[in-house]
């Protein structure tokens, strides 16, 4: 039987929580949330006991692995006390905001000893393992895009730390993976550019947008896109679109829709692959949880690691200093 | 512990094995194939003993229900004696190919008083999930309409019983359930059209296309079209698409690509959810078969049961009358 | 040098009038509008004379052809009459809103021994001539569908005539006659089922939907759906579908968007091609009207003439009576 | 009347001639062709006189405008002597493939007083001209991104000159033409990335790829993409996509398919809105070129001037020099 603890008990601590009841061999032992009301709604919601802190939870509970599902920020002081203490880790995406942050978690990964996957969640989406199935028929990658975008919903109404994040920590992470783990390529250099003043306006400091150029050391290319100003009269709160091309066939994809389009005043349409299928949670987030349970239990892969983790988010700070300084950077040469 | 046996050991009847394994509280017992050759690949395949009937599956391990998986219309006998014997049942679609046939089958149900899952697997697609939440927000429903089709494939090398079986009898059970369910209209009258050659030149003598005109007793219309005569050449082999129009919205669907393209001389693209997502086996079929064994474990509903499976038979067997007699046929008029 | 006399000064009127501007060897003489408002607005618009009808029109300005842009139910008295001064004629789809009408009109038609075009204008539309191209690559026809619906604006806002049209007789002539262009089959026999209603609640007391099954004299199908109740919150007035199976390959055509989405609170897409770019007006109806003019010019083809006309109009009198009688109406068989 | 002379004899040189047949007020007087097999064949399918040279031309004919249909690389002599001579012209984009070209070419224009039209087709797309109109219900643009590629086919097949151009000379006049038009904004800086070796084994050494990112002095962006390695096994030779998000709406377009598809072995779709649709030849190239004859006539608006074109060769030049540098440009800042 393995144990589990939750750190942040918000959207995603909750799903977490909800994904792993009646896994096999596994048990939530409790969240950790710092606020009083959050944590109330958690323990109405999940039945789970609920700290105010990691420290309380680990010292409580004492689990054989912890769920990092705190905003993206705020991941190093829970990782790195988490690895001390010697437990597994599922960190959310991006490992953090910082080299610094990403490098002190890594750190205290390896010397611990302790297995960690990071969550890149589109590694269980179906689409995308499609897509990866489908790039063994395409050849050797000559470039990739992808954009992933949100309405301006996200930032102004569901994420409240919005401020403190940007389309570049928030949404790029799950490209910038998708397309390593697509290509197998190694980045070499940066281009970026972004720019800011209309979240600004909605009292949200924060880039608008943000646009990067990568280059592999296989000579292949990519582009990166991402926006958090989409209008919020579109039928859905995310645009993401990708496509690979290798020298013998492409792949495209465009997910926004998937197929479903829904006129109403009264509908909001969501991503059809996620949710609840008849007794079934369904949905990248759940299987990826779901998944490091079970390779908890029966030492199996876990998925993409912290050092893949800092890889992306390295990059990311790669970009941000590129729109910063007006120039290429090319902090992964050897 | 609840056991189940199943009748038919061809892709479907493996893939509900597969779909069973390390399920809470379920085993399957074993499987049932009277071909030698697709018995012995079963076995391999599955690991699971198989025997050369039904009626020899349930006198050597007695399960509490079977899951009848034999082609379309070779489900009567089977189903009958499974009932007659107090089994539960998983009855794929369509529940027979002969109104007789489904009422018989209905009626030693009934008689027994056993449970039974009708498989109309698109109960747990999520994109008709979604579909179905949606409805809530179109308000009533004026029309609807669905076309699900095959390339040739699907007859030609797919199905060797494909002569016995026809675009009405293997893809309209899908979209006459489909559309009974997201409007709960009640049928009232059927007209239909089809043709045949094109198929009975490739020496499968049954309809190329068949369209059928419905009405129900709200008042409100639909159309059905399957054909078995999409052309290879595309990148798929189903074209799945449908409408509804409502008071106060609509929902329109197109889930022949959902968003992903892939071109290469290598691929065949396929259903992005269904197959194997990480560890998790996921699709449709998959989750209908565990929550048919959950709903035996726990008495918790299952589904589509046998009269709507019977209703769906009676509706297509409609088709077929109205396209022999040229005549617009009220089989379900009280 | 052609003179033209256009009957109905209404948006499609002066759409033709200015299409005609500039021609080569062609005079638009005047219009006609029985309306003093719209006739006052028809003259402000287009600098033209307005008379009060048609036989002053025919009178006071002699032209060589007469364009009949009345409503649909009143072409008859209209048409014969010019047919009966000799005069060529284009008149607006469909030719009759009765079998009678249409009939009658032929038969001035042809008695008076003038040129006629019935103004099926998809014949012009860019996506339905490529479409006809790709026939010559699909092999023989087996089945064929077309979708064209319309938001609830139409009905309710755009045409003041709606009570007196219906979904069948203001679309499905498009799409009749669309696929007797595209297959070229001979129809055999009509199924149709329909519902009233919804619009009926909002004062216009006509079909809300119509569908109708056509069987061919080669053994090929059709189906046809028009609805004149699509929700007004999409970005569109027109789902535009349909898609022609063949022996060898397929046409599948969403015409609806064609590739541009808008998400604007202030903006209604329209139709990208039709309007104006830069000089030249564009649009089906546009190359229409100036090939009427040029074929009266030249002597060529003008396009599909007045007894296709009536075949349509006849199939959608079979189409209305279907429906009434609830039985499969055969009014083709010789 | 003015007379018109094309240099050119290819494709575009023989559409050009087309597209004005027939225009009022309009007379092509010749084309002039260096190949004399190419020169053969445009005399059969024009009618026209055809000289060796455009020098010839001019002095035969004394046209009183050009039209400069050669290469992209080879416009230079031939715009400045025309202009030298006083002619008007329509130069094809881009107006030259380095900086110098483009400056002198525009000198020459200056110096002589003579009106000219860089052809920017895009501005008389009818997807295009969408686009700019609903521009004004977006409010301001925030970024904006554009993907234009070919398929093999392109370089490999259709153009002999390929390995003198690349998918940067060849397509992004276009994209960045489209891009300046629909949001007005004036380029800062630019930043590149490209790939080769792909196309150099086929044996045309040029760039496979480009990617570039552009700042504005109104502080927003935008990404272009063009590849000229797209699978041949697609429908299509042209993948065409943008995007502008603006503070108040968004307009997203795919022309790639424009909603027709056709699946057939002996098929590959072309674009619906070119070629001939009854009588009319449609399509951008034949109404830019009608409106610039029509502009000579009149006097009225030509379209995108020699000062834009050199604009658009700038930032091209730019995107090459940041790549080939590894560094961001910005040559436009003041």
């Amino acid at each position: 039987m393995v144990t589990i603890g939750i750190v942040g008990a918000g959207l995603r601590g909750r799903l977490f929580a909800g994904a792993l009841e009646g896994q096999p061999d596994v048990t939530v032992v409790g969240l950790a949330e710092p606020s009083a009301t959050v944590a109330e709604e958690a323990r109405d919601a999940t039945g789970l006991p609920v700290t105010a802190s990691h420290s309380e939870l680990l010292e409580k509970f004492d689990p054989d692995a912890v769920i990092v599902a705190t905003p993206d920020f705020a991941h190093r002081e829970i990782a790195v006390e988490v690895a001390e203490a010697g437990k597994h880790l599922l960190i959310e995406k991006p490992v953090a905001t910082t080299s610094d942050d990403a490098h002190a978690i890594a750190a205290a990964v390896h010397r611990a000893g302790v297995r960690c996957l990071v969550g890149f969640e589109n590694r269980w989406n179906p689409h995308v393992v499609q897509a990866k199935a489908a790039m063994a028929s395409v050849g050797e990658p000559i470039t990739a895009s992808a954009t992933l975008s949100n309405s301006f919903f996200v930032p102004t109404t569901m994420l409240s730390w919005a401020g403190q994040s940007s389309p570049a920590w928030f949404l790029m992470p799950h490209t910038v993976d998708l397309l390593l783990w697509l290509t197998g390529s190694k980045p070499v250099s940066v281009s970026a550019v972004g720019s800011r003043g209309v979240l600004a306006k909605r009292g949200i400091d924060t880039w608008d947008v943000v646009h990067a150029l990568l280059t592999f050391d296989d000579g292949s290319t990519a582009t990166l896109s991402s926006a958090w100003t989409l209008p919020d009269a579109g039928d859905g709160i995310v645009d993401f679109r990708f496509q690979v091309i290798g020298t013998e066939g492409s792949v495209t994809a465009d997910l926004s829709h998937q197929g479903l389009t829904v006129v109403s005043d009264k509908y909001r349409s969501a991503w059809p692959v996620s949710g609840r299928i008849g007794r079934s949670q369904v949905g990248p987030a759940v299987w990826m949880v779901q998944d490091f349970a079970a390779g908890l239990v029966d030492g199996g892969d876990l998925g993409p690691g912290i050092d893949h983790g800092v890889l992306v988010t390295d990059i990311i700070c790669a970009i941000e200093q590129a729109i910063t300084t007006g120039q290429t950077v090319r902090p992964f040469q050897t």
